[in-house]
């Protein structure tokens, strides 16, 4: 099965390919048709040790094999050294490596990688091209499409970026064998999120599987329709709003909340989508009792968060306090109102900045207390 | 006199605006007419100590009278401080100010300071507005036009950048009154380049001027008249090739070997404008060599770059060999050739990477020796 999603966009359009064991063929993929123009054959290979451990020579050896003159560089593993430092040390190795205008850097990682080697290729030469080969779920379904790139700040994630779109998107389900199991239950996290803020079918088809676990092992059938329609899903909203004018905001149902969360944990042992799934239900709670959402409808997002076994309550020690007022410090903030996105059915959602601060506080204390709300 | 002239470009259309006196009226501009489409009111105004004694508070009191709820920070003077820590500075500025998508940062100072702004602008919450004051009168009619953005690599200069466009140029010949001899002839060098590369009325009028010294002081309207016609033919190339895909590359003229010299010189003893100087000395002898440029046009080229009082000696201690060999690693290399930007007549230039490395060297050692050439 391979299946292959166009980005279409004024300027820079692309491809998505989802297709197993399709790693081996990466360089054929970057020659072939799919690939949208032309590019050098100079390439760096940007990825972390432990994925590099599994797949790097795959990798490589299939980018030799098209022809590519290809180095490497290892990041670190961690959200922790997703920093302007580390994007130094990459600069670094393009220079090494003598990449041209026309050169490609390859990301091959989670969204860590992803996004910092989308950066690296967005600033250097003031922008060369760069091929995502995204070897977490959740990089597959979200941060490896839609050119958003770049690196935390100290003093808050993802401030430092740029948008800049990859001429190619090689998704190959195969290699998530090795993720581990609570990185795949985070990437469920934005699958779920497609289906209640878009795609009304991919929701019921998650509910009704037996259990929301690794699908790679039980079914791979399942799991290419789950990826294919959440980069569909993603796929529609970016193509329609390039640069998050308008209707790419939905995209960051869950995530208000979530990157609060994660932000007061010190992204320490909280991984990115366990937040989005406790600002899912945050906001899903929220949603309900300002009158916007049914409850039941709720309970069917609260269900499939519980099944994918993702985290319903915020750690006990978090100050609701502070979790307010990082809100309002927000990149999202605007004119110093905090916006969320809230559902109204499953399948589409609304975006408002008449969230009273006080129901925040109330709904994030509710999900403090074990087994609340 | 208030000149306009417009940059049309698909998506980020903007105004340059010459006008003399009106640095005072920053702030109404920026929320005028010729600012192309909205933006917010938190602005950070990047300078550095040296211009902004000059004309911070001026243009601090005119952004608050227009309703900007404004910050500064300054930068340190000088192009040694165009580094990627000197923009992790300005982030923390812009966090402690609070930006938010719809802010605007100002860039009052010369190029150093407009790339740098830009280049913080660009990465920013990936792109916040930016408007250029440009100060310098290299920056007037080079740097703040066409959207490069940028820092240095400690290897090599603007290797680490973006495109993006500024949503205002503000140019108020005025504050030239303060810039230094040196700095306002190496200005003069890229507006001799504009005449050898697009502009024969330019450069015909700079020949009939007597002297090619302060026109702010001796002659406004002339300043006036090459400023308009400097950011004219910028202008039309940039809005014609918004990414260096191919016309925009003969403002490289002067630029290749130029480049090689700074950088030699690690950029002590050479301002930039010097550099070009002797790249377009060096450019219209290979030209000439090849047989592609006349003698007589040649000599007129060199003529205006003396009235200028421009270099036209390359330092006796820089090593011609090491200069061919950095030419190699230039960012503008494609394919391993080296790229040069030719003239064929007054106003025309083209673009040939058949230049033999030994014809480079010999044109080179004769720029060396005292009277040579
Ligand atoms: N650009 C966007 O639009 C976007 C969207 C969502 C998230 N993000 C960013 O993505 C990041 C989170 O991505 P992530 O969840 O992939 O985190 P990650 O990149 O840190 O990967 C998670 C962990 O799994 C490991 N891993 C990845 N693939 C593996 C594999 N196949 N086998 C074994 N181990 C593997 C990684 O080494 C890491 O330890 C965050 O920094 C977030 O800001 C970006
Ligand atoms: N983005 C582009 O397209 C582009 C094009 C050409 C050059 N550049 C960049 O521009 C830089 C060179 O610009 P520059 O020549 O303006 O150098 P600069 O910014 O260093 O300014 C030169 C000196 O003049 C001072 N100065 C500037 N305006 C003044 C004023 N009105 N009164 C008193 N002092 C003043 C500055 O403080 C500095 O000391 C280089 O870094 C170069 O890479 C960029
Ligand atoms: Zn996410
Ligand atoms: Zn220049």
């Amino acid at each position: 099965m391979a299946a292959i999603i166009p980005i279409p966009l004024p300027q820079n359009s692309y491809n998505v390919v989802i297709a197993a064991g399709e790693l081996s063929a990466l360089g054929t993929w970057m020659t072939g048709e799919v690939m949208v123009g032309q590019m050098g054959k100079r390439a760096l290979l940007v990825s972390n040790p432990t994925v590099f451990a599994h797949y790097g020579e795959t990798a490589l050896a299939s980018l030799r094999a098209a022809g590519f003159e290809v180095a490497h560089h290892l990041i670190p593993d961690g959200e922790q050294y997703k920093t302007l430092d580390a994007i130094a040390a990459i600069y670094n190795a393009a220079l090494a490596h003598r990449l041209e205008r026309s050169s490609v850097m390859v990301a091959l990682g989670g969204g860590v990688v992803g996004d910092m080697t989308g950066f690296a290729a967005a600033t250097w030469l003031r922008g060369i091209s760069f091929v995502q080969v995204p070897t977490s779920l959740l990089a597959m379904v979200d941060a490896s499409i839609g050119g958003k790139t770049g690196v935390n700040h100290p003093q808050g994630k993802n401030l430092i970026g740029a948008f800049h779109q990859p001429r190619l998107v090689l998704i190959d389900p195969d290699v998530l064998a090795t993720l581990p199991e609570r990185e795949f239950r985070a990437g469920m996290a934005e699958v779920i999120k497609y289906g209640v803020i878009w795609d009304l079918g991919l929701f019921e088809r998650l509910e009704q599987s037996a259990a929301c676990d690794r699908y790679d092992r039980t079914s791979p059938d399942l799991l290419h329709h789950i990826l294919v329609q959440s980069c569909q899903a993603k796929a529609d909203v970016v193509s329609r709003d390039e640069k998050e004018g308008g209707l790419r905001a939905i995209l960051n149902y869950g995530h208000t909340l979530g990157h609060a969360i994660e932000s007061l944990m010190n992204y320490e042992g909280i991984v990115h989508g366990e937040g989005v799934a406790l600002g899912m239900v945050a906001a899903g709670h929220l949603a309900h009792r300002l009158g916007l959402w049914s409850g039941a409808e709720n309970q069917r997002q609260q269900g499939l968060i519980d099944k994918a076994q993702l985290p319903r309550q915020i750690p006990p020690q978090l100050s609701i306090e502070a979790m307010v007022d990082l809100l309002a410090s927000d990149k999202k903030v605007k004119d110093g109102k905090v916006r969320f996105v809230l559902p109204t059915a499953i399948g589409s959602v609304t975006i408002t900045d008449q969230v009273p601060g006080d129901l925040i506080g109330s709904v994030v204390a509710d999900l403090q207390v074990p087994g609340g709300s």
